[in-house]
């Protein structure tokens, strides 16, 4: 049973961002409101920018491609930067990249203009000193990758109903950048906001 | 039929690594000269040091988490770093940090100093102006990480016989470094030494 209480709530329209301070032991819930969307989340170590998730520290750590409640997500240098203290939907992605303008060249032959958490992230996170080559893997909230056993990846819809969501604990004063994603395979060609609550 | 020669040959011992610079078209040959060994591969661009190999850009656009013939690994600004030429074994895996000296304390319980490739590559690699925080997810080359279908990861021993190798092409000018593993669980309880060739 949840005690604690909302400090602020934002919501996050289709293929945008945002970025925010956390204080250490303030909790992040990250809500598909709709059902079926994907948001991709960033975080870095408030005073030292150069400490981050890092996606092969936690996989390594949690022994599994699938992190959920009682997880600790990593920083690259080993240091716990969230817990997941409450997981609705227990299916989130934390190998691929978050989309970028090359994403939808490589992927999808598209060479228009194209939104991208990547972009959306960059934008969000400039004022806060971080530089676009300082963004790696995303933890990618309720992205459904499944891996073949011959290694090949599978996009589904994500297993997200209207309402649902995680909570993290942050470990340390973090910087932390959130989407609603912009790509049309991750969330079932259906782009829907996503809405944040900084809780106490 | 391969008709390059070789430049340049390296033998790296049990435990230890090393760094060097390879030209745009230039092809690394990392070979397990007695089998059942693991050798992380970590690189830059030689030009602009922040540009670095991305597990999660190569593992989007290969779409398959085991990358072989014929594949890029691309960079964090979505750029080909490498072509793989040829891949005798066939099982690498790209999802795992290198071990560190908080791998061994977190997933091992061992709290004694203890060689890791994290530590190699930073060694290594500060000579050519490349802190430890810029070191990502290294391409472990012939680490046999096995998914489940719930998520869960198996480290088995290296498919690779001795004598197998990988070939991969440069294709930019890098900065790259290369171990052999000092991990017990990623090589059958065996360290051994790798070889490297630099061939053109």
């Amino acid at each position: 049973m949840t005690h604690s209480h909302t400090l602020e709530c934002r919501h996050i329209e289709r293929q945008s961002g945002t970025a925010f301070r956390l204080k250490r032991g303030q909790i992040l819930r990250v809500i598909d409101p709709m059902g079926e969307q994907v948001s991709d989340l960033m975080a870095f170590r408030e005073d030292d920018l150069d400490e981050v998730l890092s996606s092969g520290r936690t996989i390594d750590y949690a022994n599994t491609i699938y992190v959920t409640t009682g997880h600790i997500l990593y920083s690259n240098r080993s240091n716990p930067m969230f817990t997941i203290l409450e997981d609705q939907v227990g299916r989130h992605d934390f190998l691929l990249t978050p989309c970028s303008p090359e994403t939808f060249q490589i992927i999808y032959g598209n060479h228009e203009p194209h939104p991208s958490c990547f972009m959306n992230l960059v934008n969000n996170l400039a004022p806060f000193g971080i530089a676009p080559d300082r963004i790696p893997t995303t933890f990618n909230i309720f992205m459904n990758v499944v891996v073949a056993p011959d290694g090949e990846l599978t996009i589904g819809p994500p297993l997200s109903k209207a309402g649902q969501f995680i909570e993290l604990r942050a470990e340390m004063d973090l910087i932390a950048g959130v989407t609603a994603c912009s790509a049309e395979m991750s969330n079932n060609h259906s782009f829907k906001p996503i809405d944040i609550e900084i809780r106490e």
